[in-house]
């Protein structure tokens, strides 16, 4: 099939307008919405074709009670490593929707996957977890092109969170989302509105 | 922006027709396609906003013919490991388009981005090296949308690639991708063609 301008265009959006969404509003995510977020996930690329994402949608309100007890305790020691005003300017940020997203997905990998049969994952192993990041990524280009929006929570202790979900003793956490519909449209990144970080043009140079 | 209806069909329509690519035609991908895919690239999301990817395009004959020995050499490693008929077959598979594509990237994350100030990563350090890998599924999709094809070769030591490119010490290989016009477009993923690895649904449950 061959793409076209209007293809380039409609993607262009999404990704320009795709943003890390920390305030939520309350309204729950359709069954058959979820469903559709599903099959896109479904379309990511991995390595050896082993597709090794393990997704586990939590609702219950003790296992969210346990993952956001995680997000406090680590999140207080990552603000114990800044000083001075950057201390301040962190424990003014909001990091993470997890009390208000209508949805969670905690995302594993699956390190003892037997699809793809090994293929292509002996010299860089790390592979099988980029696999399952590229299928957040997708989830997360689809959530966006539903209007929905996510939240990568990345201050977590993965070991704790596979603890308390109580996952097979081969899965790692990759990413722990959350997802809902946001406040406020923005294009422009939070932490370039609360001035923790500007973009800098990436280097790409020809060697 | 909201988005509607014809964005979801449109990205559906990218997912879907992206193929990790290994027939590549010689035809050259013009510069301002490349730089296209650059400003794409450059949308991905990155943890605390530290955008740690940086890209060699590797033109050189001589790094060039470096990389393919390295993948050579892992590659007959690789087969090594299987026996019988699963080494027969792995071997009649072709892993790498790098002698035909005619745009190489190494990608690597730098490990020491000042960028992001380190938020969201003390407790998950990976989520650096998975930011990058999210800009190599940006630009793969962004590459499906200007008809071009990628492959992602993961069959290569990444410690001798970061000496063959005399990288910083910082810097550590994420992804090697070959970029060109396919031989022939598909909607089957070639590893299914081949028969090596079938398709199962992923696992998506509530706890």
């Amino acid at each position: 099939m061959k793409l076209t301008q209007d293809h380039r265009d409609t993607l262009d959006q999404v990704l320009k307008w795709r943003r890390d969404v920390r305030h939520f509003r309350r309204e729950p995510i359709a069954p058959e919405v979820l469903a559709r977020l599903r099959q896109r996930m479904d379309c990511a690329p991995s390595v050896g074709n082993a597709r090794p994402w393990r997704v586990l949608q939590v609702d219950s309100p003790a296992h969210r009670a346990s993952v956001i007890a995680s997000f406090e305790a680590c999140n207080a020691a990552a603000a114990a490593a800044y000083t001075g005003t950057a201390q301040k300017d962190y424990l003014a940020l909001k990091l993470a929707g997890l009390r208000e997203a209508p949805v969670h997905l905690a995302i594993f990998t699956d390190g003892a996957v037997p699809e793809g049969r090994g293929l292509g994952r002996q010299t860089m192993p790390e592979t099988l977890a980029y696999s399952t990041v590229m299928a957040i990524h997708t989830l997360w280009l689809a959530a966006r092109a539903e209007n929905i929006g996510v939240g990568w929570v990345s201050i977590l202790d993965p070991v704790a969170i596979a603890d308390i979900l109580e996952v097979p003793r081969d899965w790692r956490l990759t990413g722990y989302l959350c997802l809902g519909y946001a406040q406020e449209p923005s294009d422009t990144p939070l932490l370039h509105e609360t001035g923790w970080q500007t973009n800098t043009a990436t280097r790409w140079r020809v060697v």
